[in-house]
């Protein structure tokens, strides 16, 4: 296989990771009506529509990271990022629903217009200078990291009973 | 950059995040003792223990579908794997201990040793002929989907109080 090949086949597989890993997160929070999204997903622990924001205002600092566009709705990261679920009052469903979507699609086009150079850039939230010692702190490791991030959580919803 | 370096940087990446996960992962374990180790991670869902048998044999399932080795463990899996948590007696927690270490020591031996063509190739549940046809089915997409896999029950095992 030509060298090119090879990362392009390799950001491919990581790229079907992702959105495989996104698509599953979408089905189970569409799935879900009001009631059950405000289970928490073991006693004491956060509700499912607290993961379904924080998981929003994750993707959303992505959309940043990966330097595709202004964010999408940074007001969340108050709510889903620096507070703990509980502490503040969280958005309507139907406001976090639609965010979510709205930074999915942004996010998912984003990736799909990077070539295969791109990936291997830094990121926005490392300096030039700290990208010369640690190239692999690029985007593609964003693609990973988040890819696992989302997982986590997705874990943890699995637990709630339907 | 090089395009053969490409390839290499983007394997380093998504190495990194298996190898940090996975200590991740042995670092919990390890902290906990045989007690904690019974508690559910939900009420009526898996025990941490009955967690921790289940990746060792995940991983194990791992050294062969990569084409390191034969496996470790493979009785492990009719516990693990083909039986819910509570159905059959488990292994000492000792005996679990032990597989997994050696389950992780084997299996990042053999991703240390394999060569940025080699994560290229298929694994060796993929026929040649799928995988002609499927190229996405390669052990680098192996690596990726283990490392989700772990985040995902991590994510469970961290909503445990110790």
């Amino acid at each position: 296989m030509p060298n090119e090949s090879q990362s392009a086949v390799l950001i491919a597989g990581a790229i079907a990771g992702w959105k495989t890993t996104l698509d599953k997160a979408d089905k189970f929070f569409a799935n879900l009506d009001e009631v059950a999204l405000y289970q928490e997903v073991a006693p004491g622990r956060n509700r499912l529509i607290y993961l379904l924001g924080h998981l929003t205002a994750m993707h959303d600092r992505m959309i940043a990271l990966l330097g595709f566009s202004d964010r999408v709705c940074p007001e969340l990261d108050e709510v889903f990022l620096t507070s703990p679920d509980k502490a503040v009052e969280l958005p309507s469903v139907e406001a976090i629903r639609s965010r979510w979507s709205e930074v999915s699609t942004k996010l998912n086009s984003g990736i799909d217009a990077l070539s295969t150079s791109d990936w291997l850039t830094r990121h926005t939230a490392v300096s030039e200078e700290d990208f010369a010692r640690e190239p692999l702190r690029n985007r593609f490791s964003i693609l990973l990291s988040r890819t696992n991030h989302l997982s986590h959580h997705l874990g943890q919803a699995a637990l709630v009973r339907k």
